[in-house]
């Protein structure tokens, strides 16, 4: 089958044999993948990466033949939890200390023809979601995960900053759920998306001070941490989805003075992110700036990296 | 009367002319007041302060006549603030945004033989609590704090990073509270006081990796916050005491991917840090170093800046 392969800062297209799923495993018939910010990390070089990328993906169950799942549509959860631990027993197999990570920790990604995964890890795709949006079920699962970490009420004044996809993603989440939401970015036509999805938008150039209750800061920078905590009110929240693979200069009086919570936040339940995509309230069509063949990866990759550019699908054949 | 003064990093002894209550406000006489780390932050500099320090501290009400405070003996919490806010409303005047704070910003300190005070930052000091104990209550209230945060379960794993005053006092309350404390020191003499009041003990050389459930971090030092979200579980808490003015370098990475929440935690109400002291359970007479007269307030600034020296009080007269 195909697949790509990401080694030494490049994306190479290999013939690989079909993986063979353990029992508890489906072979999974790729229809549609995601490029995310995690991807282009590793092929960048985050934590010596070497293998096969790729975690946001819609496929066809297609084996074993005794599967209860064979021929459904399906999205797969990434972490490969132990399924005994105490983290596992709590429904938190998303940090089991042991467990592997689709594309990304020691189990191979989804940017192939046939993937692997779990039972456990599937969720069926509800048939009024297209591929293209299913494809997001997990990075909108992460914007979801702050709804579970954090109580924010109706109306509640809560700011994004940066509006790449995540940023996008989290302000249409959060603007779902009642949020009073201003989107701060760099990007005119990026903002222009939050401001469909009913949301304040705003160059990033000016950032008021001590104004919201919760900021999500999803710049990708090492910079934005210091600025979310000025633009956020005393006993206010601030949500941390940037990883940045450096230390973060980070100006803690003022957090410990204002009483401010940072709250680390990352992957999340698929359960609300497909209520969501189902319910269609959210903007994702104009959030696909290009589409390849798996067969043309590398350049799907170089897509991926230009500046504005949005999310790059991937496809099997053509 | 006579008040302390400190201006270009020294403490001067000086005569000043005796404060007068504003309406709504108290005369206070002082009978004891404590060194606190934040008096040696003035001293140094922190903020350009120059003015008279001292916000712990007991003292007895001395007018104005009609006032139904009079002959109390009182303390009195720090930050004074305008009634009308919202934050006020919510019953959070430490976070009035005009507030001023006793000895710290724009109102004079405790170091002298009178100060003043609103009635509405009064609390009587049970007969049981001794003057000596009493000026521990606003640091008692801010360890206090961590619990008006933090769900801290009973046998919940909690570690304290930092044996000072502040970290001797942490892991006291959060101990009396049914927490299993470990307290983390550099200073077996320190660290004795905690192990009499029932909490372990190490030395901080060698820091356990994701075991703790609530960490907190009061080393008074820009590294202690690292190594505190390096001690603690997944989707556990970090509450930040310390206040550098430095940027503190972090690795956020670890704490987005843990999803830990990093809390910073300042004052405390006053009410449970009395209800424990009037319980007589905290060990407190062992973190007394020394005691000078308020004349001797130079020499009392220097002892208090000594290594391994705990509380240092100041008293009226002699």
């Amino acid at each position: 089958m195909i697949s790509v392969h990401i080694e030494n800062g490049a994306a190479f297209v290999r013939h690989a044999t079909m993986p063979k799923p353990k029992p508890g495993f489906v072979l999974i018939r790729l229809r549609a993948a995601g490029i995310c910010n995690t991807d282009i990390e590793l092929l960048r070089g985050y934590c010596g990466f070497r293998g096969r990328p790729g975690h946001e993906f819609v496929g066809d169950v297609a084996g074993p033949a005794d599967s209860a799942w064979l021929g459904k549509r399906v999205v797969g959860e990434i972490n490969l939890a132990c399924g005994a631990c105490e983290w596992c027993a709590r429904g938190l197999g998303r940090h089991c200390p042991t467990r592997t990570v689709l594309g990304i920790v020691r189990h191979p990604g989804a940017f192939a023809e046939f993937l692997t995964l779990p039972e456990s890890n599937l969720h069926e795709v509800p048939r009024q979601v297209s591929d293209e949006h299913a494809i997001f079920t997990e990075p909108i699962a992460a914007a979801c995960e702050i709804l579970d970490q954090v109580k924010i009420a109706k109306g509640a004044a809560v700011a994004v900053l940066g509006d790449g996809k995540l940023g996008l993603l989290v302000a249409q989440v959060l603007a779902c759920r009642g949020a009073s939401v201003h989107l701060f970015g760099h990007h005119p036509k990026k903002l222009r998306i939050a401001a469909l999805a009913g949301c304040e938008t705003s160059a990033s150039g000016n950032l008021p001070q001590a104004r919201f209750d919760v900021t999500v800061e999803a710049t990708g920078a090492a910079e934005g941490l210091s600025s979310a905590i000025s633009m956020t009110r005393p006993r206010g929240v601030v949500v941390m989805k940037t990883t940045v693979h450096e230390p973060v200069p980070l100006n803690t009086a003022q957090a410990v003075v204002n009483e401010i919570s940072l709250i680390g936040s990352r992957c999340g339940r698929f359960e609300p992110a497909l209520r969501l995509l189902k319910s269609g309230r959210l903007r994702l069509d104009e959030m696909i700036s290009a589409e390849y063949a798996l067969e043309q990866a590398p350049e799907a990759f170089a897509k991926a990296q230009e500046k504005g550019v949005l999310k790059v699908l991937i496809r099997p054949g053509a």
